[in-house]
């Protein structure tokens, strides 16, 4: 960015970057009753529906690099993270805070960059942002994110709703957006040591759409209201399909059955990892970020999920006792491990 | 703090530290129906009410410094700084989350000092807290809340609700928190001059206080349920007097006039101010974080407010041409300034 188009935040001050913000803000839904410009935002959803909030804070260097991640992909990606969420309780995102603090090695123009990522996922999921905080940082950029949403009572999904011999489903395919990384670093690296070098992407488009700008299911939402399923548990694969089922088991008191040569991969993912001598399986059982739902449904549901594009039955649950398994493609049985990812342990 | 009761925040891990989080935490409130531990917190208020929601963002070097405000009031005042602003709307606050991004200088005994504060705000303002996220950050310490709360879609106060010929209230005494904050500065900057001395504290507990464990006005809430007053506009006083009324004024289009004489200062912040040859009109007017209320009200209700203890009429609302004014106690008129605090510039 060449100098004279940087407007320090400084010279705008608070109120000139709230007006800044509120210039955007296209409000969609009938239950956002007060948004941005009051001490508090003021939301009423209807009398039968319930209230789902979440809430993730994103910090640079530890969930996002901003060397490979542009700020329009980071603000939309922070919206659809919490958005996420919100699907995963089986509820319908409707507003969302967003507050940041940044330091002022950024510019304006950067937070405006930021706020369009926003804006666009606010367009796409048809969301309104009703509120946040912007503040300064002493370094780096940090995130903070709240979504909620609405959803009826007898539909929500929690985690420890899951009965033995539930089936287990999984939306799209996984591992592709922990394979886009991968190709993400790599070329980080070849940049630093050479920067004149082109990077290699060639038949990597899918992958790095995965990684830079992955979407949150809120299409199987509207699909199981056509169809009547009512998943009796769900979470989002934020941190690995291995790592979220373990959460469903353990807050349901089951255990589960995983086929090896059921889990949906992408064929770009299948050979890079391979060129990468990963193995594909490990990518999609461990790989996190793909945003893709992991639900369990009663077997009555199978008929309706057996040859439907968007779902892959990749096992099912059986008693606690018998502890979580992967059969593998030769036959074999083995233990199921999570391994996704820590954000306080790395 | 002895390296022997240091635990590394790595050791125990994300998990172990939600579990961590999580057993301090009491549900208070019917209307948190589902806590920590899922994909999203789960609330639903009576039918006729409306849900309100504030958030804000807290930097470590930016909004508070560590070398003087010990963790437990700094988790307990960012939890009060947010119910605040759902009080501000007159609505009652019922939940929190809490969001923290902490640096590996911290121990898991800093993360515990921090949410002893935040449970005995809870505990205070009886809110449930009902989720957030805890990271590592890189550097420092970033905080971040959002509070949700219900109110009667009659009563809600917004800004832009303000009549001319209003009366303008405030609630307690104003420009405590300042001087407090002038002594605790000073302090500091002996203590690096010459760590031996011993702090000048007497005869300052009541600015202290108000500086470091300042209280929201949940208590005025109540109050104006008893004596049947709604406000016609309301906000926390954050920034200082003439920067909040300056708000309402434009949101409202109305001008006001406030009187020097009628402006609420304790004896201990007059006299502080007094000694640090500051005019401690200008403390009441421009100190900010004193966290009481600032509303307008009919004057049909002056009769219910004119010697109630809990509030002080310092002006009335104008019309919009007359501007802001100040009338001085020798009788002469200034125009009305803002110069709260902005995050953003400083």
């Amino acid at each position: 960015m060449s100098d004279q188009n940087r407007t320090e935040i400084s010279e705008l001050g608070e109120f000139g970057l709230i007006d800044l913000i509120k210039k955007s803000v296209v409000i969609r839904n009938e239950s956002s009753l007060k948004g941005i410009g009051d001490d508090a935002a003021v939301i009423k959803y209807e009398a039968d529906s319930e209230t789902v909030i979440s809430t993730d804070m994103l910090v640079e260097g530890v969930h996002f690099d901003l060397a490979y991640v542009p700020l329009k992909h980071l603000g939309y990606k922070a919206v659809m993270v919490n958005i996420s969420d919100i699907i995963a309780m089986n509820a319908v995102p409707r507003q969302i805070t967003f507050s940041l603090s940044i330091s002022n090695r950024f510019p304006v123009e950067a937070v405006e960059e930021l706020y369009a990522g926003v804006s666009l996922a606010c367009e796409m999921y048809n969301v309104d942002l009703i509120g946040g905080d912007t503040t300064t940082s002493l370094s780096g950029l940090t995130i903070s994110v709240t979504a909620i949403g609405e959803g009826k009572k007898e539909k929500l999904a929690y985690r420890d709703g899951v009965k033995e011999s539930n089936l287990l489903v999984v939306t799209g395919d996984l591992g592709g957006a922990y394979m886009g990384l991968q190709i993400l670093e790599r070329e980080k690296q070849i940049y630093a040591e050479s920067p004149k070098v082109q990077p290699e992407l060639e038949d990597c488009d899918y992958i790095l759409e995965r990684q830079l700008k992955p979407e949150a299911r809120l299409d199987i939402i509207r699909e199981f209201e056509t169809l009547e399923i009512v998943p009796t548990a769900m979470m989002d694969i934020s941190d690995g399909l291995s790592s979220e089922v373990m959460h469903l088991c353990k807050a349901s008191k089951v255990g589960v059955s995983i086929y090896e040569d059921k889990l949906p991969i992408d064929q770009q993912t299948f050979d890079r990892a391979r060129d990468n001598h990963l193995d594909p399986t490990t990518c999609a059982l461990n790989g996190g970020e793909d945003y893709e739902l992991v639900f369990a449904v009663d077997l009555a549901d199978y008929d309706k999920i057996k040859h439907h594009p968007m779902f892959t039955i990749v096992g099912h649950f059986v008693e606690e006792s018998e502890g979580y398994s992967l059969t593998a493609k030769d036959g074999s049985n083995h233990p199921l491990e999570a391994q996704g990812w820590n954000p306080i342990k790395e």
